[in-house]
């Protein structure tokens, strides 16, 4: 047997504790494996006046609890640093610090990626270490080795993934049960799968950092987290589900990578109308997917838990049995290229649009009138009957339309008078 | 830059140009992440004598053609013997010989690993050399990675795959065109989705010789390929599909690996309803996907392109850069334990069955009593009305019955002369 690789972990919450519990269970399989045991020496918890039974457990020798990241991450008996604790700029200093000390780095930090990964990789490159991350992004879903590893004979053209697991929880139970979003929000509350402020989540934020994370890895640039168009599933009704249903449709908050004409790249995180008959369309629930578009592989998808403790767990101590291994990842350096980017104003869609008018003679005429004048495409409209002067909607998807044309134009027929109140727009997404 | 990492190539078909194209088209890249360029030095091909204009085009400066494997296997200017010649008896010693010749050794070649895996594997630890054989299975999909790595913190409980794209295409076009099997066979050899002698796919000992291998990866031990229940999709009828769609189901040919108690295992490829539900059933065409059921993530899938040239040729590269970068494999060693089986006869699992009675009064009540006489649950029966006298299809679904014994009950019925021709029955599938 070889020395013990010497972990040192940084936080030990939900997915701090599934990583020991991990290591624990499959000890055996990994010292055979490996030829070495995978030992966690120290653990840097918030609260030391915390009882945490999970730890004696689960670890033995018991490990040494500090609450100083630098006991970890300056430490001399530590091989590896594990940091699971969250949050975006402190994680920073201590991923930084543990590579300035020799260490490599595990981390399932989405955040601190997005935001601060040109530090990160830069800092990586410079130390001659290495930092694994196939935690941060759609937990158990081994997306980062398989663009990296599996796929670095393909010239990437698209992605479109499910990266988040409340807002797909409860656009789930929107279609399947009939639910209001602020019902389904509150189950998904409920049930544990979205925290008490959602915004993150539902605003389509962790999305955008995730994309950002794999933008940079398909581009080999940087994607700030920033710079990624960002919409969420607020305004989403149980109406714009069913009409979308009609149409063999289903809404899922996608986020899309595509590369377009002289290699530039668009980036942008919106709910998104789907054929049904992808495959991606049946992930449901609480589930993550993503699909990719290679120049050799053609499409491919790859579907699991986006969260949850032992889920995103599997992926870190994967990542430490890797560093374990001697495995190399290939670092995303800091003098990497800039890349083109297509602006969300240029790129050109079909879009589904749901309008509510006063059904008086001669208002849909007027609307489509309007619209043929701005120079869109009208590919079908339904508009159900009603009692004269009572709102009714118009439901209609365009032909393919730049983004800022068919938004001056819905706001042209709402200063015009002929809504009642403004239209809602969903994007309308073709795979290749 | 480092020196060039050497390859020397055994077969230049389909999917030996295809990798040549793939490492003309990402020199570049590969040059500039590992620091040194990909070079084929060497190929072997069966006849020196045609021409291959795709050589000169892809590969500079060009390499030294060979009709004798040896020239590659024993070369002192190669680094990587790269194996995509096919067969099965003769590759194994190529492969063998590469290796005690100090080669690490990327293969595509499911067959050769299947039956000769025990001497292969043996032969690489012995030698410290590596075996990489991501585009053995599943051409496209990194199945054999994610199970080796991204899932190695997990037990594995239970794996579903679609792994031979020429039966789903068969089973797609048999369901979606209203095809029978011999017009959607011939169409798929049209199409040159199969062979003209199509028995090794739609007999299912393509899929075994995979499922042999994804079974000796998840349980660390050899499940030879001629010990996997092996069934095929040639007794599937239209009116099979048909009825099985009414009742929610869909029919795939499935490789199943699964965990019983006591850490017994079962390996079977067969017919296979499953619900419509499933993410899985919704893999049409000549797509592949595996399903993987972990102890840590739960379910996760993996779809794509399980056949052609460029989708196996880029799982090749990828072994390819693998090796280049110096990863290791965790090899299977031949001394791996013996694992418990549990076989088919053993086996509980519901069954969809289609007998073909006269309809005379009192038959459908005697086949229910000979069925409720040897033990067999019915869960639903479907008869349509018919003319008396003429043959009518009789559809029932039973509760979870042993293997052996819906066998023999079926049998009885038709010893007993109340089926005018032998039962077709399908096995049923739940997802855990």
């Amino acid at each position: 047997m070889k020395e013990p690789l010497r972990i040192g972990m940084i936080g030990c919450g939900t997915v701090g504790t599934g990583v020991l519990e991990l290591l624990h269970r499959r000890a055996g399989e990994f010292a055979g494996l490996l030829g070495r045991d995978l030992r966690v020496v120290r653990i840097v918890v918030r609260d030391l006046s915390r009882s945490r039974p999970q730890i004696a457990e689960f670890a033995s020798p018991p490990p040494e609890l500090s609450d100083t990241p630098a006991n970890v991450t300056g430490a001399d008996d530590v091989d590896l640093v594990v940091e699971v604790a969250g949050g975006v700029d402190a994680p920073r200093d201590w991923i930084v610090d543990a590579l300035r000390n020799g260490h490599d780095v595990v981390t399932a930090n989405k955040a601190t990626l997005a935001f601060h990964g040109r530090e990160i990789f830069g800092t990586a490159q410079e130390t001659g270490r290495h930092v694994f991350y196939e935690a941060s992004v759609a937990a158990a879903i081994p997306i980062i080795e398989s663009l990296e590893s599996a796929l670095v004979a393909n010239q990437i053209g698209q992605i479109h993934a499910i990266l988040n697991g409340t807002c797909n929880y409860i656009l789930t139970q929107m279609e399947r049960e009939q639910k209001d979003y602020a019902d389904a929000l509150r189950e998904a509350q409920e049930k544990g799968f979205a925290e008490a402020d959602p915004a993150l989540d539902v605003g389509g934020d962790d999305t955008a950092h995730k994309l950002a994370l794999l933008g940079s890895l398909i581009t080999r640039s940087f994607v700030d987290a920033d710079s990624v168009y960002t919409d969420g599933i607020t305004a989403i009704t149980r109406d714009d589900i069913a009409f979308g249903e009609q149409m063999g449709y289903r809404i899922k908050l996608l986020a899309i990578a595509r590369r377009g004409a002289d290699d530039a790249w668009e980036f942008r995180v919106h709910p998104t109308m789907i054929s049904r008959s992808e495959v991606i369309a049946e992930v449901s629930d609480e589930f993550n997917a993503v699909h990719v578009q290679g120049d050799a592989v053609g499409p491919m998808l790859l579907y699991g838990k986006g969260a949850g403790s032992l889920p995103t767990a599997s992926s870190v101590v994967a990542d430490i049995v890797r560093a374990a291994k001697g495995d190399s990842r290939f670092a995303l350096s800091p003098d990497l290229r800039e890349i083109k980017r297509i602006e969300i104003d240029e790129i050109e869609l079909r879009h589904y649009v749901r309008m509510t008018v006063l059904d008086r003679p001669g208002v849909l005429g007027r609307i489509t009138s309007v619209l043929g004048e701005c120079g869109i495409s009208i590919a079908s409209i339904h508009q159900p009957e009603a009692k004269t002067d009572h709102p009714v909607p118009v439901v209609l998807v365009t032909h393919e339309t730049k983004e800022e044309v068919i938004a001056q134009s819905l706001e042209e027929l709402h200063r015009a008078g002929l809504l009642t109140e403004p239209a809602t727009r969903i994007r309308i997404e073709e795979f290749a």
